[in-house]
């Protein structure tokens, strides 16, 4: 049985749990506390971070190998485009999302609100906020102008870019983060990707004592 | 002609001219000032960071899916293995040297003492500086570990995991922040990579205003 130590609200375990959903490969999830850095943890991955997937015998840290990893042991369905161009466009967003945006909004919402007290680091820093706030608005401007140009954010096909961004969108949902009436085109593809029975995992998650946003599984949003 | 606009003490700049010179693919060197963050460059690439690679009559951001498409196009010699558990592994240290390195030590060292006073952001922090001190000896330590097990970095053969750590510690050289006595497995490596005929033009870089360390362009160091 293929396992995946994860954190429910982690933007990288969910890009995985959502690859590893739309290719059909059951998994058991473990939920990690990594942020108490257990030996045997540290043992899977000595960077300390999840997910962590564990798969024909192998331990997988690293959120964007394990996806590779998948896309070219498991290549149906394709999450990426065959021509090397697409795929550095598929790559660009994929860096994008989880470097950038998740530097600029997703840490700055999310860990902030909800991490940070579940991992008793005290309360949350109001400029950080402050600052994910106004970011947040500038990342759905560039989702809108990019899906103004395709029927997804890479391209005409959906990808992993596409996981990319609802895994990091989906837990700034969580935290009522997201203000949906901003951009109509990504609202649309944001229920598009969230009626994927892929979806249906993370849409059931709960992360006890932060209750979730009241419209958070509703497809109709 | 291939075109790389970057800045000279960038590790993920570096990354891709030492994979471009591997491959023995020509390029002219564009100094980036991407800081001032000139609209031309944004529009190349919206999000404001170096390298950006005009190849093929493409604009290419992300040094990661730079590095992956310059694989896909021209596969000789080859900087990923094969198989793909073995290339999990590579990409899984890519992303240990261009993340949790850069973090913990390239941004606390290199940017603090260099980066921050060229952009006129001011100081270095010394708690910052602090921090990265006492962080790259468990990375030299890592590194070392890993060694011991390999030959190169992710198994028998070079790979981009390799170029991504030589291209952080070759920046970190450049402002004399490695201990070259911490561990001999590293510095051999080092050693052996540096002396390689694609890390010339890299031992070249000067940063006006900046002296490299004494024995930064030495191969025997």
């Amino acid at each position: 049985m293929i396992q995946l130590h994860q954190f429910r609200l982690s933007p990288f375990s969910r890009k995985v749990r959502l690859v590893l959903a739309e290719k059909k490969l059951e998994v058991e999830l473990i939920d990690e506390p990594y942020w108490e850095a257990a030996p045997e943890f540290l043992r899977r991955n000595p960077a300390g971070k999840v997910p962590v997937l564990r798969i024909d015998g192998l331990t997988l840290p690293d959120s964007g190998a394990i996806c590779e990893y998948l896309e070219e042991t498991v290549p149906e369905p394709a999450l990426m485009p065959k021509e090397p161009a697409a795929r550095a466009e598929v790559r660009r967003l994929v860096g994008w999302f989880d470097d950038k945006f998740h530097q600029e909004v997703t840490s700055k919402l999310v860990y902030e609100r909800i991490n940070k007290k579940l991992t008793r680091q005290g309360y949350p820093d109001g400029a950080n906020v402050k600052s994910g706030v106004k970011a947040i608005r500038f990342h759905l401007d560039y989702m809108g102008w990019l899906l103004d140009r395709n029927r997804w954010l890479a391209g005409a096909e959906m990808s992993l870019a596409d996981f990319a961004a609802a895994a990091h969108l989906s837990c700034l949902d969580y935290s009522s983060d997201v203000d949906w009436n901003r951009n109509q085109a990504v609202r649309d593809w944001y229920a598009k990707i969230k009626s994927r029975p892929a979806f249906r995992s993370i849409l059931a998650d709960v992360v006890p004592g932060f209750r979730p946003a009241g419209h958070y599984a509703d497809l109709d949003f």
